[in-house]
């Protein structure tokens, strides 16, 4: 969220990110000796390992994903189909010296993905360079043309969704975390991307808040389409319904999504909302009762699944303690998807119930 | 709302709404003969009649505003400075056979403001000429350019927003009638337009349902600035919280106008949400719970004024016992913004109070 540039997105952009993504991928490193800066290809790999075929890097980056390090051309050889730019630096800006990079790419054979705030089309030369040799600059920030305003009409198949106390505190992680442990289970689900790491992770998916408000619920129709009666689709929320910058994000994907269940995501220790003059953090239930009321519009049957809790600042017995206790508390279970374990187990079979 | 073309918007418009239309207007009728559809122009008429030096019409049509006819050349001797389509006919369209007269406009030294879906610069040869003559081609559904992120931060002055059991039932109407009685009783006062008819009339506002989602209420904060203490920002509503498809308009403005006081619309009688699979209508006292649950998130003081009944289906006797019994019922106000009498002044004095 926040992104700016988006406002100019809709109409110059040379490729959309629907329907689907060129994979495998070869991820981008760039420059980067900051870790934290490259999240977006450490999501990659822990989540989409199989459309991964290695990782790419300037020689001034000191950071790895572990995978095997290789050139463009060795990786379209291995049969990679886009160079994926796997950094999320302050800004969004890909800086002048990834440009050879990104050229050599273009050259071997790959195409470009990018989630970064800057356009790949921006780039001096590089859509030239596209152009000339067929190849697509895809900037997944950049929803899909043609978004119906939504309709309403209850669709089949079982849907999920992530909702939070806050931005930024696991909604995607415990979508990725849940579906998973569909599969595993056995049960036919899809994830449902509606950010640009998950979109990347997912291969596709609607950027929710880059669409125009008028086609927000409809951008979330589309993204979760008919099913058959024992699919499960789980998507990725985004902000807080009680978020006084993009409660609008939330409620159009909420109502669109249509949720049987929806999971609540929430930081233990976060005070304030993100970004804001000092909102404080909404309660749990404050978000579970504006969920079901404001999800019952569009499927009466919406119900709460559990808690999953963002522990990552505690010691293990304390998270342990405290997860025990709010799940005594709200009556539901409360789990850690990092964490695992019996609580989550017990999460993800109250969902399927 | 539902305009499939403001997706395509931020980009490629020569000229965006904001911040103010050139005005005093020439209102152009094209060769409408169905009076329903050039309520733009009607609306022109009524609200905004010292903005106004006549109409413009082709020889087929036979509508008329009743202000005087005149060419170009002499309403842009008059004063005018723009041509302003008044006319809204299905699929918002300008026919080839009204292009002769835009060019004529053109030519006199008028600008062009359209709220059509289809755009100025689509017109053959019309972007061409209004470059050579220095002319503007104004799109109204066009949101500005760098609309900040909400910040949520409380602003200093009073404001009103309009919202709705369902959309097309009077909030642009009530908002207005309002503003009107506001001033009538010496209160300073603006009138804040988030549609293409309220911006025409305002000759200024933000097309709320054309701002990319995560930018909804950043777009509803720059709509109502800071203002004196007594000053009081009239905002026009748009959707409703409970409607499938453009509830996420409806919250975003919401949180952003952080509304002082709101005025429920409805309309009696009505049984479906417009332009869903049918949805029933949510109950008034529903609509009353959400917005005061929603918005004193933004505005902890929030209350309801009262509310304004469309009532233009039922006889004087029945309307006027219809709102009698609902005031009673709901214990505020009730009024008819176009009956006006005793009740009207009541609800005036209710949101002033």
């Amino acid at each position: 969220m926040g992104n700016a540039s988006v406002l100019a997105a809709p109409s110059d952009a040379p490729e959309r990110a629907a329907p689907g993504l060129p994979q495998p991928y070869l991820l981008f490193l760039g420059d980067t000796r900051e870790s934290g800066y490259a999240k977006t290809a450490f999501g990659l790999r822990d989540w989409a390992p199989e459309r991964c075929v290695g990782e790419y890097a300037l020689t001034e980056a000191d950071v790895t994903t572990g995978l095997t390090r290789m050139t463009p051309i060795e990786a379209r050889s291995a049969g990679a189909r886009s160079l994926l730019i796997g950094v999320a630096n302050p800004g969004g800006t890909i800086p002048e010296s990834w440009r050879a990079a990104l050229l050599d790419a273009l050259e071997a054979g790959l195409d470009i993905v990018s989630g970064m705030h800057m356009r790949l089309t921006d780039i001096p030369g590089l859509a030239h360079v596209a152009e000339r040799l067929g190849r697509r600059l895809i900037d997944v920030r950049v929803p899909p043309a043609d978004i119906p305003v939504a309709s309403g009409r209850k669709r089949s198949g079982k849907r999920l969704l992530t909702v939070g106390t806050d931005c930024a505190l696991g909604k995607k992680y415990t979508a990725l975390a849940l579906w998973r442990a569909f599969a595993a289970r056995g049960v036919d689900s899809d994830f449902r991307a509606t950010g640009q790491t998950g979109i990347m992770i997912a291969g596709g998916g609607i950027p929710m808040d880059a669409v125009v408000s008028d086609f927000e619920a409809g951008a979330a129709e589309l993204l979760s389409p008919d099913a058959a009666p024992d699919h499960w689709d789980v998507i990725e929320g985004q902000g807080a319904l009680t978020h006084p910058s993009f409660a609008a994000v939330s409620l159009g994907l909420l109502h669109g999504s249509q949720p049987d269940v929806f999971v609540v995501c929430h930081e233990p220790g976060r005070t304030e909302m993100i970004g804001t003059a000092s909102y404080a953090l909404t309660s749990i239930e404050e978000i579970v009762d504006l969920t079901m009321k404001l999800g019952s519009r569009t499927n009466p049957a919406i119900r709460c699944g559990g808690f999953s809790f963002n522990t990552a600042a505690l010691s293990d017995a304390e998270a342990t303690d405290l997860m025990a206790r709010e799940s005594e508390r709200l009556g539901l279970p409360v789990a850690d998807p990092i964490r695992g374990g019996p609580a989550f187990d017990a999460l993800v079979a109250s969902c399927l119930a």
